[in-house]
């Protein structure tokens, strides 16, 4: 299984960018992992415009076989050892492509919530970008680990 | 209104103690802050004679008369805005005291949930340590922008 994670733009903090490579190496024993940004250039958009942009960009960058996963505040919660469980599912039934999405600031469009396979939601309260980044690699490492049966501190 | 955070030890990490110190700074604008790391000396401790030596730890260091809010994976979960609003609450009931509590990996012994005031989750998810840091500062600085009308970017 492939996982891929599509993000919109750089992370702009370093310290985060820091976190998300320890943790990307770290995944690397365990998954066949690739981290992509989309850039968004156009300006002077609507909101809705935006959204539907950024769609249209991330969705020309995500393989279209792919089990899409947007991160979404409206999405279902799951416990760490219930995510890790999902993650083994996938794996069971031999899905070649799994992508994370995680969208601009205002959310995804609605076709892109459409087009998605889950709607997944990491806490009910909002988190900058880059602070939504890492935490996502944290718990897909957290998930591994879980899988593996290893000690992973909490 | 003062808000203490309690931990467990130091962040171990130098990125996220980077990321805490910068929302510390930038949450001295809005409230007087203050962090307390407590160090947990003895070892060889069953699971519940630890947290139990914790909670001891911690109390000793907690103002008694303070409004105690435990970090706790089953304790309630607020959207951002409505911790805004809470946050706020404190300040119109002139709270004096407000103290955030992370516990250690096993979490809060029962006597510190008992003591709490409210029980506080941010996730269904277990986080590390150092990323529970990260996420509470983030959560803290963003109720103060939201409570003061202030644009801060998601």
């Amino acid at each position: 299984m492939k996982i891929g994670v599509f993000f919109l733009g750089k992370t702009a903090n370093s310290h985060y960018e820091a976190i998300i490579r320890e943790y990307e190496k770290r995944l690397c024993r365990y998954v066949n992992l690739s981290i992509h940004t989309v850039e968004v250039k156009k300006k002077n958009l609507s909101i809705s415009g935006r959204k539907e942009h950024e769609t249209e960009l991330l969705l020309q960058k995500i393989p279209g076989s792919s089990f899409l996963v947007c991160l979404d505040e409206r999405g279902k919660q799951y416990s760490s050892p219930a995510f890790a469980d999902l993650v083994s599912g996938w794996e069971m039934q031999a899905k070649k492509r799994v992508a994370f999405v995680v969208g601009g600031p205002d959310g995804h469009s609605e076709r892109m919530r459409q087009r998605a396979d889950l709607l997944f939601s990491l806490s009910k309260m909002t988190f900058t970008h880059d602070m939504i980044r890492i935490f996502l690699f944290e718990q897909l490492y957290r998930a591994y680990t879980i899988k593996n049966g290893e000690k992973y501190h909490k």
